[in-house]
Order: structure tokens, then sequence, then C-alpha cells
């Protein structure tokens, strides 16, 4: 552990994977032992009896510079041969699983069936990948995102993220279990001792909402606002990637950085925000939150860097 | 179903697959639905969270020729993707477990925590892989070869046979959960309707003995004994892959074709032998088991075809 200023990050999948990224870049190798992410879990799935956790796979693989530039999720160098034979025997196909991949899944299964706490399993992972920051599932209970349709269906959060490339519209959203989880070992600890609490450029509704739905983590946020810093995940209204805006919207928020701003106020004392969003400045400095005005686009490593560090410096 | 005589056939892995491939090169294509291979399950071991059924791989993927020829287990043109990830992350590796392969067991696993029986997943198997023979698993119910060496160590079938190469001398040997297990929908019907009902040239103690130990098979086999003929896997007083002759001596047997005769004495009418056993004829007749002395040796596909068709011919 080295004597850095500890930096606790809450992680969605991509979003929080590149800032994460950037902010390893940002700050020396040997501080990363002092940096912690907590990662959602409430997308995980158990499928073809694999227990499959995309963000916390995310989150790792991308450290690791193992994750897939192009498709942004799974291995670089895949092949998918398993998938291939599950096709040929009429299997279920539409959660693609890389053989590289599977051995992750295989891995992390493995364990679990041992006895091991999903946070075991993960930091045995994020280690033999070379990693050196702490990564925690947000518990080692079992959350789950599940979403109602206006159809009335009621979806698991990978079926309707990768089954229905959330094109479904939502009407609630509830985190199964998570009211009885128990945050993972380390992670109150980690967000009390923080210098600067982060919550990551993440879906504020489905990534960000089942961590803090987790008895004791929004109280630990509430505790550390003048600590904790939001980035907004969304640009000019939109989301880079997935259905942050429209869940915004369809759950009645106000789907732009002003809303962001809204969902975090009692939580962050800062928000790092778009400079395609500057007009909403004002709005946000009213709802008692100190806007940061940047480029939030992490387009290339450098820029990443660059947004960790205006980040880090938001809160004084 | 064609209106060829049915035959059942008793089936461990290897031998057992060779065995079904020359029989069905030996009859009609069109009569290949007569055939009812009932296949060891005891074998099976969970691994990973998989449900890995070794035997009725092996006879699946051997008669849709997709074996891998030179290991004789698995699939042809496989790779290990997987194996290198679970390595790397410091798993367990001690079941090789190739890439197309884990989607067979991602499969089979999908569908049994989706509560269907064994039996239903292995026909979904079958048939998506071309195959018009029938494969029944002899129990849709969890039954475990376990082994407990001399050493008082006890062990799970596959821990035995890869994880210790079956170099570790056995004292004694359990078929967890046989007692209780039910024969798979389809098993006694095809025993009570076959023509001829064959012994493959499995293991008689590891293969066929947990077939056995299923409640209603061996009353079948004994009802049934006029039809049956089995084939020794034994040449010469020893076996051409695995531990049949060491685990025969261990269990207290004669390691040899007269062994196998007085195991299958009760059970079958005809002993198929290896010329290089021909001397032991005489001592098999006296057990009033009639001695049929061929070419047991599959070298080819060939010479598979006249052992089949050697067996059927050997039931009057």
């Amino acid at each position: 552990m080295s004597g850095a200023a500890p930096v606790a990050v809450l992680c969605g999948g991509v979003g929080a994977a590149r800032f994460l990224r950037g902010l390893l870049d940002a700050i020396e190798p040997e501080a990363a032992g002092s940096v912690c992410a907590i990662v959602n879990v409430a997308d995980d799935l158990v499928l073809h009896g694999l227990h499959i956790s995309p963000d916390l796979d995310t989150v790792v693989y991308t450290l690791a510079d193992r994750i897939d530039p192009g498709r942004g999720w799974g291995l670089a160098d895949e092949s998918w041969q398993a998938m291939t034979m599950l096709e040929t025997l009429g299997g279920e196909t539409w959660f693609r699983l890389g053989d590289r991949d599977l051995g992750t899944h295989l891995h992390r299964t493995q364990r679990l069936s041992q006895g091991a706490p999903l946070s075991e399993a993960t930091a045995e992972i994020a280690a033999a990948l070379g990693l050196t920051l702490q990564v925690l599932p947000a518990s080692d209970d079992r959350i789950r995102t599940m979403i109602t349709t206006i159809d009335g269906e009621l979806l698991s959060f990978q079926e309707y993220f990768v089954g229905r490339q959330h094109a479904v519209e939502t009407e609630a959203i509830a985190f199964d279990g998570a009211a009885s989880a128990a945050p993972a070992p380390g992670v109150l600890d980690a967000l009390a001792e923080a210098a600067t609490i982060v919550i990551a450029p993440s879906n504020p509704i489905v990534s960000i909402g089942p961590l803090l739905a987790v008895p004791g983590v929004r109280e630990a946020l509430e505790a550390g606002r003048d600590r904790c810093v939001a980035v907004s995940p969304l640009v000019g209204g939109a989301a880079l990637k997935g259905p942050a805006e429209r869940l915004m919207r369809e759950q009645g928020h106000e789907a732009n950085a002003v809303g962001v701003a809204r969902l975090y106020a009692p939580l962050a004392s800062a928000l790092v925000i778009d400079h395609a969003d500057a007009a909403d400045a004002g709005r946000i400095a009213a709802l008692g939150v100190e806007p940061v005005v940047t480029d939030t686009i992490m387009g290339d490593p450098e820029r990443a860097r660059a947004l960790a560090l205006t980040t880090l410096d938001a809160c004084p």
C-alpha cells in the first residue's frame, strides 16, 4: 500500500473502466494500490451454469489491457468455438461468450462453488491479471436488476440490455436482493477512508443505482459528500453508450446533466460535465452541486487521463 | 423407427463408442433407429459449474464423426483458449475441456438448469449432431463412482482416472446414488424389447458396473440372458485402454476373459473373446457362457464392423 491519498470509485462497466484507466494513468504506478473500484454486480447472471459478472470483467479486462477495443466488452484476440458448438446444438447463444472469456467464468464459478465469496474470486482474478488496484464487487450477495416493461413483461437486466438491445420501454426497475444484501468486505471502509470518492460516468439508474441500494452505501456517500465528485455520463443530453438517457427519462428524471446532478446532489458536492452541457452549469450550481466543465468524452487514453485529473481536482 | 430387429447396447466410453460405430456400419442406415445405446453416467462430474458427461460425449462424438481420433476423447479440431485463460487465472486445469467441447457442456448444463432431465438433453444433443440411434443415459438421477484407495483416500472417478491417471491401488468402489436411482425413461423398455442385448467391450467394474447397479437393469438383463452377448474388453489379460485389468484384479476378479465371463455369466449367454484368449474358451464354456472367438481389437472401422457382425450373430 502506498502512502498516496486513497480514491474510491463507484463503477458500472465500460464508462467506469475507461475512467479508471485514465485514473491509473494519472497517478504514480505505485499509487494504484490506493485506488479502490467498487463495481456493480446487479448485471450479473447465471447462464449455462456459469456465474457471469459483466461489469467486474469489463473493469478488470480494461485495466489489464485485455479488453477487446472494438466490442468494448470481452477479451481481445477472442475466438468463438464454444458458441459455434452451442449454435450447432441449438443452445442459447443470445449472450455471446468468447472462449478465453469462458475461462474467467469457469474459474469464478468454480471458486464460488467451493465457497469463496465473489469478492475473493474477483480479487484473485484481478491479481492474476496483474492489477494492483483493489477491485470490489458492491456485494457478495445476490443482487439482480429486474426490469418491468410497459407491456408488463419482467426481464433480467441482460435480457433487457443484450437480449432486447434496450429497445423496449421500461415501467419499473427493481434491484432484487439489494435490501438484504451486505456491502462486500472493504466497501464501507474504502468509502470512509477515501480522500476522494468518484461516482464514475456510468448509468445512474442501472449501474450506480444498484450500488446505492446496498444498505450502508448511500449513507456512506452522504457522510462523505464533501469528498465526493460525480462524472456525468450524459453529454448534450445523450448517453455515449447504452440506455442511460432513455432510462433517466422513462424513470421520471430530466435526461441531462441537470437530472444527473439532481440524483447525485445528496451524495456528491461536485459534478463533472461536458463542455456541451456548460449551459446547464447554473442550474446545477443551484442544486448545491459545483459544476466542473471539461471534456468528458474519453476518446483516447490521454483524454481519459485528463478527465481523471480534473475529477480528482474537483474536490478541494 | 425401422422394422429392423432392435439392439440394446450397454456402454461405457471409448470401447463402446467404437463398437457402436462398427455396429452402425454393419447395419442398414435406416436401421440405426432400432439401436439403443444405454450409457454409463457414473463418471459424470460437475466442474466449474458445468455438468460433464464423459461417456455420453465419447459415444455421441464418435458416432457423429466428431471425436478427436488422436486423444480418443473430446472433439476434433479442438482449441484450448478457455483452458489457457483458466491457467492464467490459476484455476483448476487438471480436467481438460476444449473450447468446442465446452459448448456441449454449456448446453447440457443450461438444459438441466431449466429442468430438462439428462435423457432429454442427451437426446437433443445426439439429434443436433445428426444421430438417429437412441442414446440414453443409464439414469437421469445422480450416480457417482467413488473410489477408496488402499491409503483410505476417497476419490471421484475423474480424480482417480484423470487426476491420478488410475495409477493408485483401489480398495473399494461404490456407486453413490445408484441404489435410489431410476433407469432413465426407455432403458427398461429397450432391454425388454431388444432382439439382441450387447454388453459392449467396456470396463466391467466402473463402466458396466454402475449400469447394473441401477435398480431394474440387472434384473432386465437376467430376464434377457438368452438374448444377451457380452464382448470382453480384455485381450490376453490386458485392457487395451484404461484400468480394466487392474481394477478387475484389485476388486478380486480373475483379470482375464474368464473373469469377465464369470462376472457376466448371470446376464449373458455368450462372450466374444479375442483370438489371444482362445485357450480360455473351455473354462468360459464351463461357466455356461458360449465363447465366441474372433478379432476383438477394433484397430480400424472395418474390424469394428466385423466385430459387431460377429457379436450380433452370437445370440441365435
